[in-house]
């Protein structure tokens, strides 16, 4: 029960799942019994990078209740995007780089936040900070976050610091960084032979804009058409999960990382007003969002100030 | 309207004021055209400190809103402690030494907490950081805010990197840090003349404990008889100052800064809730404290757990 769990957001990313391995290490190596575990399944591009730098995925947890009593919170801060049963154990430290919201502690704490691409570029200064070398493993494992988080350097949410940083660990790691960044971000892109369940259990976060309750999903596609092909099942499909989240919003992004475009798929009550925050009208249940490609910078922002 | 503002909480000590000059010089001379503000009337205490280095106070604001469109917090981030019309500018960052809560932005942001007892051990932190020079007027300052927070280092929520932010500041200063620290402390702890109206807005800070609105008040004194022979008068005075802004609770807590405890005035429908929280039983108003100096970490935490 000494133990301290670090762990990243429900419907790990490679950033959630990478990050917690990092700090993890990093800790252990600082003299803390520290051990990264994930809330959820490990997806397409994350195993790719996981399987290059010779990882196994984290442990699997559910409830962190009765598992720790203190844990870490890495690439997120929101309560519903965290472990269920995240009020009953203390968060000693948050290492993130979203907006805060849905976040409170009753003691002091060390939060570490910065407006930056990827959880990976804050580690990589803590990791300096504490005079503690990279294995060149994880240093990997870094460099695929960054990578992911930030569509290799295309994002609008990429910093000069992420593409400073992720030069730097693709020099420890020893690898091509265009070659092998690519690769993985394919890895994780093709969705041809992908159920619609799996999209949706892929990159789902919940939100609150106002009283709307939300879910933003985001799939990367190296073809979009292989999820626009299936929208009228898909709307079928998000329905029915809007409905038993008891929701009032499903908006379901699909980014094309080769040309940095997005289309969103827009169901539930609030769909109407959530197309309008963007300056559109919802044809079809679609909404069109030319050069957007960040759920974080050029989604929720708009959502949280349109709803 | 391009200025940053620069504040603390409102009844602000010395770390909110010092702090918040600190750091406005700080990011001055990394190019930010940044202004400490303050957000009520400067202390005793903070005055000698004021005075000893040479500086003025910072300019007096009402309501934020108007003033900035950008704005930094220092020891503080819950919004009922920040200016008014906060909810109408961006907070691009705080740097703080508190729990988190009532607090949530809609973009990613800077924000550096740490579980030390006084925010300038980490500006400190951020200065080395950014590589540059704290000048000896500024450490004074710095110095003044870790001395304060920590009363000389013998508090609770004192740490190691307190102490040795506090020597090294001091070294810089060019100050005797004992004698300085001292004649700091009962500078801003003679209450023999001061009004109990004075006492109230020394340093009251609003919270909400679940659905209990309070106001947890803290005064440090050279001798608490000053404050507690004027008791009935003061509970009078709480209770009215309940009713004007609606509360369940006033927790007037008057420290003896030579000895280490405290003494706390309650008052309010939530006065027996709040006692028992403590494992005491409120007699006359009073609720006595032994060892109890920190609000944060000895007041608060009960209060959350217990209420």
């Amino acid at each position: 029960m000494s133990k301290v769990l670090i762990f990243g957001h429900k419907n790990p990313d490679t950033d959630t799942i990478t990050s917690a391995i990092s700090y993890a290490y990093l800790k252990q190596q600082l003299g803390v019994d520290a051990e990264a575990v994930r809330l959820g399944e490990v997806n397409g591009e994350t195993q790719y990078a996981l399987d290059k730098f010779g990882f196994d995925a984290p442990r699997l947890i559910d409830n962190v209740a009765g598992q720790a009593s203190e844990v870490i919170l890495v690439d997120h801060n929101e309560r519903q995007q965290s472990a269920d049963g995240i009020e009953e154990v203390k968060v000693t430290e948050v290492i993130d780089h979203h907006r805060i919201a849905n976040f409170e502690t009753s003691d002091p704490l060390y939060y570490r936040a910065e407006p930056v691409g990827c959880t990976a570029t804050i580690l990589n200064k803590i990791y300096k900070e504490n005079h503690v070398e990279i294995p060149s493993n994880i240093a990997g494992l870094m460099l695929s976050a960054i990578v992911s988080d930030t569509l290799l350097f295309k994002s609008p949410t990429c910093t000069e610091q992420d593409v400073i940083a992720g030069k730097e660990l693709a020099e420890v790691a020893g690898v091509n960084l265009e070659e092998y960044g690519l690769a993985m971000l394919k890895a994780g892109a093709d969705l041809s032979d992908k159920s619609l369940e799996d999209l949706l259990s892929l990159d789902a976060k919940e939100f609150s804009f106002g009283d709307v309750k939300s879910v933003v999903a985001q799939v990367n596609a190296v073809d979009v058409n292989d999820v626009l092909n299936r929208k009228d099942e898909l709307v079928t499909l998000l329905n029915q999960n809007l409905e038993d989240r008891g929701h009032d919003l499903y908006f379901f992004v699909v980014t094309d990382i080769l040309n940095n475009n997005s289309t969103a798929v827009v169901v539930g009550n609030a769909a109407e007003s959530a197309a309008k925050a963007f300056g559109k009208t919802l044809v079809d249940n679609l909404v069109d969002l030319p050069g957007v490609v960040s759920r974080k910078k050029q989604i929720v922002p708009v959502l949280t100030e349109g709803l």
